[in-house]
């Protein structure tokens, strides 16, 4: 058995990656920490866990997990992360990085969004970890960077029209909406129940932190510098992102056409699902599971594409996505422990 | 006091305008008639009039309900509207017709997007019943098309822009949600609590019979053809409907000039609310009101601006914006029974 | 004009008195307190004010609320409310209070629940601010002790079988379940979103703070002691409670004959609405309004009833009742400002 | 692998029941019968099977269903299910019956509360499927009765209390709280989103249906006859059952008595939790298991007792304890595809 920590694990990332990790067959999990929870019975914090975990979550260092460790999963906040990992790297532990810190290949732009990286020269070591484009190089790799949750349904649902050059890089537009876990389990006015329940709103319009992530791997898709312009809407429910992300063709295609390519993009690849025409995404489909959905349609009055696309941000968006990735680097079947049906209603 | 028929009176629409105009200092209530609930008390159907109502819904013919009342409302559907609308006028009653029957100009697009008219002399007799933008218009009405739920918030929020020449508009994109009073009160798996509740999804891309409505008010304000890309959603909550609007300047402004336009645009208008630079408005802002709160940005970027515009959409998107009508109709002061403070949480 | 002041103005309890306030036709908003949001304008900590309100918080001194005001609303703490009452007392102003401070009789008894009492020379002063039991006093009252929320529901549901007799007063059983605003508006892991969506718990099972003030009135009724055993539970909404409280019978009644005890028990009572045989309230009957529905059954085969309330927490349950006690004691008609119609759905 | 039907899968328990089922590893689902939906693929109905599933549900009679299956699950409306019960029996084959038909030992008492029974003879051959409480019948059975949702949470949390003599049977109330879900699929005005989204109410009070099924079990335990007064309420939430148990002790005890006396009770049960002194069940702990979990509290004061049980309505209160059940019969191990950790948030 596979010896796991999770670093940061108090957190809803934290409770869902050890949610699916105590019922993966290849693993056991060594290791929780939480410095707010220090000593605290894991199912005093996360009563789903009652009966299944009997242990506490403990206030250790780096060091010490990574001496308990075989992979460790971090899910710490932006710029804390990185002075963890290294200490993990250093031990020759396989490590998969929640945080946004080994994201961004271009250090000038993590400093600009985020803050001062510290330990710059472990960047270039960090695979991106977005397992359906980039499985070969998770499968070598050390230290995978976890994708954000709204670039992973982006990236997803934009990957296809991009690499055959059949929409006008200039001409993205992204309107996501995000469930409310994914502004974690930090008390705050803002995530109160009575503000967000029979509340919608849009925030942080083109200032989210993600715009460079998704702009770096769409470039990079699209061979080309690529901006888009991205409003993310906070949802009234726990779970789920869905994106409707707008573009203009370069040429005449059909819905059909769209759906065949993307079939054949995704061909064999577990976790995308591409829905027929007229039907799209409901998050309600996606809960509880590791899929992204994605549906597709043709304006041929406008000459644009709208595309759909949904996922679990705490499973596709975060937890579920990084189990893959470890699934990868250990060479364990690469659904291993995500053979999950969507939970609903 | 002005005597006032509600035709139609059992859905969520005929509720809620029976709820604003029995505290409405200038009107009674005559009439309320209903097919499904002929004979029942009306705080048996909407237990909020217990103690308020005494009346029962009544299956009354059109003529009768003219018989009793100086002003009708009709909250009926599509198509079943206009043969009603005309005993009415022929009646010499001031008539609101919340359905689409008049909202079209074109009978051609009507027909295309719903059904045959039957009473196609009457469509020039109507008034498209959006008060900030043909206020003396609806003053010398007989007949007013009290405007869709998705049009009222989309044209408001695009109204100044077009008008004044600013975007492209070609390049307009219309992302929508709304909350589920929208689709009424008809049993459907679809409106069912669990088929909601913790789900989001788009539906009717592109082919929603707001198009067309949206379409005409947006063209007349541009001056010119204008086609949108428009994708409502649907919300798990009552009411509200947010829309996020996209478009390309045609020359470099910031927020700030775009708020100033807005605001020179609304001035004096009681029930459009312009945000300051980076707020948005949120559903819950405007849940019981009659207002359209609109929020603004400029992408420098991709030369992009958002418009994020919000409204209650049983109020200012079906019975408020009508009883503003009314007052219009009846020299009643606009915001008579509308100085709604909306409910928060 | 009477001039009002909102002392803690910037929690849920302050937002709706100011909401229902600036409608009210004979006060004027004064002075609206906050610590914590000193110097913010009130719309940018609740933007349903928008347009309506151009005001600030202010930090500002009992004595310079005092100076403004005619009569003031405490929406503070327990424990920090009674030191600024005394103030407000002092210059001669007429206060309700809506903390617990000055609602137990029995100074041992607050201080068991809650702590310390400063200012014990004030609770003979107090009167117990439930309009419909304690009208005359309350008219009388330079300080009124506005009631809890849970209290409300659950002594108007109880008040005519104890004061009648009817009941064994050893065998109540009072199950609430609340809304979350009750909560308040103090950031905490228990409130955020995602602990709450979707969930339903009980809390503080005998252990809350409001069985003293039920058992203190319902002993009052009864004309002999009271122990209830009370359990609240935790909705996922924003307002309303729903109490179901069980007795049983001393004597062999109908449906029909509790239901006529209550119809003459609140004969004339504008906020108390009773239904008929067969029928109860639901949180969404009365949410938005100052209303207290109440529902009644008898069940022959265990001799025992169950009484139905339901009011909106942070109306009849809070700021509406405070309204309807401020009515009283400045003698303008106690519905004033309060003829509110419930907000469905 | 054993071949497995679903009769009437269509609704939430057949979804349930499937989504269980596809992931079991001793069986395969050989049949999926719908009359509404013949002919439909079952993604087109529930689209978390897209890519899961590629049969279409079937509209096919008892015996095509009976000669394609091991082992039968029927999810069909109470009285339609007893005449399918008869085919499947006489052909041989295990049955677990999600309906109420067979769970009423006295026929007297089914036709009372439900309708005409027109198979009575089979009535004795039917074994109660609570599995914690007949496991030893339920594996000799041919035709297992699965329990009601409300009686399952009702009876695993009185069951240790009753078989001890602790409680005055007397003096038994029961709140329970269902979440929507257990309404079913069918449409109807009372399952809108928008008639429970923020809305709470009792229904039913002293009339469920499940009453006489719960004093059957409750008379069992306790060996007298049990009358209870029953309240259940509709939560706005998808999945859920929380039951808050009152009952008068019999004699002196205290919670950790209590406590202690429960795990005695479900000592090597894997799917009942009993929580340790002072922590009480929320809905969302149990939300996606099978798991039934169990807080407990005495009053010194009132000598009354409260339990508090959860489950999730449709696995332990449905789909899971069939399975829990079809596992007995078959002689697999009683939790096989049943290791569910609960999805939060």
């Amino acid at each position: 058995m596979l010896k796991v920590g999770i670093y940061g694990a108090s957190g809803y990332t934290g409770q869902e990656l050890l949610r699916l990790l105590i019922r993966h067959p290849e693993v056991e999990v060594v290791a929780l920490t939480s410095r707010k929870f220090n000593g605290v019975p894991v199912s005093d914090v996360f009563p789903v866990f009652e009966g299944l975990i009997d242990e506490k979550f403990m206030d250790a260092s780096p060091e010490d997990v990574a001496g308990l460790s075989d992979v460790v999963f971090l899910a710490l906040p932006h710029g804390v992360s990185m002075e963890a990992v290294s200490v993990f790297l250093e031990a020759g532990k396989n490590v998969i990085d929640l945080s946004a810190d080994f994201r961004l290949r271009d250090i000038d732009i993590y400093e600009q969004w985020y803050k001062e990286h510290t330990v710059p020269d472990l960047i270039n070591e960090a695979v991106y970890g977005l397992s359906e484009l980039y499985r070969d190089d998770i499968k070598a790799a050390k230290l995978v960077a976890n994708p954000g949750c709204y670039p992973t349904g982006v990236i997803l649902g934009l990957a296809p029209v991009l690499k055959e050059g059949w929409i006008d890089v200039t001409s993205i537009i992204v309107d996501s909406k995000s469930g409310v876990s994914g502004a974690g389990r930090e008390p705050q006015i803002g995530t109160l129940f009575c503000e967000i329940d029979e509340g919608f709103k849009a925030y942080k319009i083109n200032q989210h932190r993600h715009i460079p992530e998704m702009e770096q791997e769409l470039g990079l898709l699209a061979g080309s510098d690529v901006k888009i312009f991205f409003t993310p809407h906070l949802l009234p429910v726990n779970r789920g992102i869905l994106n409707t992300i707008y573009a203009t063709l370069r040429k005449g295609v059909s819905a059909s056409d769209l759906i065949d390519l993307y079939r054949g993009f995704y061909k064999g690849e577990k976790f995308v699902r591409i829905y027929k025409v007229g039907a799209f995404p409901n998050i309600s489909s996606v809960k509880g599971s590791n899929y992204c959905d994605i549906g597709l349609t043709v304006d041929n009055r406008t000459g644009r594409i709208a595309i759909v696309s949904a996922i679990d941000n705490l499973i596709k968006g975060a937890a579920g996505q990084a189990i893959q990735n470890m699934n990868l680097m250990c060479d364990f079947r690469e659904d291993t422990g995500l053979e999950l049906v969507s939970l609903f209603p």
